[in-house]
Parts: C-alpha cells; structure tokens; sequence
C-alpha cells in the first residue's frame, strides 16, 4: 500500500511534536551529535534494525559523532506517516 | 602486556563501585534488561566497538531484550582492570 | 498467527537441507567460527536485523569469533517453520 | 603521531592495488552496492568495529542497499595510509 504524501497543515502539525527535525528539499531532515562514534553508531544500529522491520531505510550521513539524516517516502513522492513515525523513533531512541 | 589478576581486596573495591556487577564463576557477571531488541542491540552494537578497541572481548548472551555478560581476562587468569573498565564503559551507556 | 511445531519427518527433512544446523536440547543449534570479531559482529548485526524484521530472535552466545545459536518458537512449544527460514537466512548470510 | 599525506605516486600505487577505489575531491572513493539492506549494514558495522579500533572514521552515506565512502585524514591535509588501509579492510570484508 502506498501511503498519502502528507498535506502541508498535517505536516505542519506533525512537525510541532518533533524535536529538531524541519523540512529540507523536501524531506525531514535532522543532524544529530553525540558524545563519541561509539554512541552514535549504536544509536544507527538501533534505528537500522527499525528500519527493516518498516520496510522504511533513511537516507542517512555519518562521520564520527555527527549523524545526518533524511527521510521521504519515494513511493509516494514525499514526506509520510512512515516518515514521522521514524522520526518520532529516532527522537525517542536518542534520549 | 599481561595486566595481572586482580587482588580481593581491589576487586572488592571496584564492585563497589559497578553498579549490578557481580563475580559468579570467577568473571564480573551482569544480567541487563532492556525495552526492546532494538535497543539491546544498540547497547551491544556500541559495546562491540569498545570492545575491539580495547581488544577486549565479553562472553554474551541475548535472547530478545535481555543481555547476559559475563568478563574475564584468559591471558590473566582471572578479572583485571580490563574488565573494570568494560564494567563501566557498559553501564555508561546504558543509561 | 502460532505457527505449528513441525513435525518430527518435516523437520528432518530441513534439516538435511540445513548446512551445520543440528537439534540440540529441542532447538535448532548452530555454532559459527569466524576469522574475526569484526566478522562475527558484522554477521550478528546483519542477522539482528532479520530478527527484528521477522519478530523472531535467536538465543544466542558470542565470544570473539565464535557464535553460538540455538532457535525455538516459544508460542508453539518448538521448532517451526520461522526457525527454519532464520538457519537459511544465517547460512545465506556467513557465505 | 600525524601521518604524511602520501605522494601522488604513492598513491597512484595504491590505487592500482585497490578495486574500485577512486580519488574524488582530495579523499578516497568507492560506492558499494550489496543485495540488501540487511547485507550492508552487515557491512557497515564490521566496518564501524575496524574504525574504531584504528580511531579513524569514514565520511559514509547510505540509503537501502548503497553505501557511498569517503577516506581522508583531516590532521594530515589529505590522503595518507590509513586511509589505504581502511580502504583495504572495506574491500576484503565485501568479497
């Protein structure tokens, strides 16, 4: 099934709840820091292991602590549910 | 460089200190419960990379959301500060 | 959906197909050698995700380049056809 | 201690040795393509475990079942043999 791109309100709303993510070229996109490359490469196993059980992958950038990362759902020819709920999971796993 | 076995004394000090640690069978025991699979995976995931860093390895066992680690140094016959120091690289990161 | 417990014919005929997986204790049993941590690691986390893509996690022990796994399904009281597909997934995997 | 950066003809030399690996923008290059997610993460975690140990981090890119690389080191101004030696761990742990 293909999920609906999200309406720009929807979005909108979406955006609000989600700590540090915004809109760029037309995807969620977040940069992340950590302490060290430890934390964060445990923190992208977590989220890859999320990732496949969604059928959902990142487009995901890392050197050492930093880890950027940007979400759409191509099918659908943008931002989605899926998109949020991985954001949604990403925040939650970060803390 | 062999790192020599820990006196009882010394060990007893750093138990002390680590917070769930025991010494059952001769190796500093733990037994860690997480949320979920993804997030005892990402504890493992950033353990394995202290771990070859250190080249220092732990006896593991995971069935879901819970770890079971077990640490000795074989060159040392016993725990020595090399375990300590995976002991608390370990609970560091689980918080 | 509990998956049923194979039967004692299904399950030997998979097991003819299953390279270096026995039954032991009631479970599907397998020990891996690598060459290396690195390898034993990159082939957990690989099978790690599709654990958490399945919903379907192994018992398993690491040591350096050693892997041992043992798979049941606890819902059908035994080895179901999920375990099955995970040994070949392992297999396909260490190739 | 800084490593030097290597000479173009050391590097030509390296470079006729490493399959695949290329010099883009002053950093060492490869894109890998695996048959799936589950398979280059795979990848990417045996690769996390070597980084670390060397304490030296690739720039690294991935979405689903790509990987694109970049080797340099910063302390050095450029390209120097740990790159090369990064470069040839990706390539032995990807056969």
């Amino acid at each position: 099934m293909t999920l609906p791109k999200l309406s720009p309100s929807d979005l909108e709303a979406h955006l609000a709840q989600l700590d540090g993510w915004t809109v760029k070229d037309g995807k969620l996109h977040k940069e992340f820091k950590f302490a060290s490359f430890v934390e964060a490469f445990g923190f992208m196993s977590s989220l890859a292991l999320v990732s496949e059980s969604m059928g959902h992958h990142p487009e995901w950038f890392n050197v050492y602590n930093r880890l950027t990362i940007d979400l759409t759902t191509h099918d659908s020819g943008g931002i989605t549910d899926n998109d949020v709920y991985w954001a949604q999971k990403a925040n939650q796993l970060s803390t």
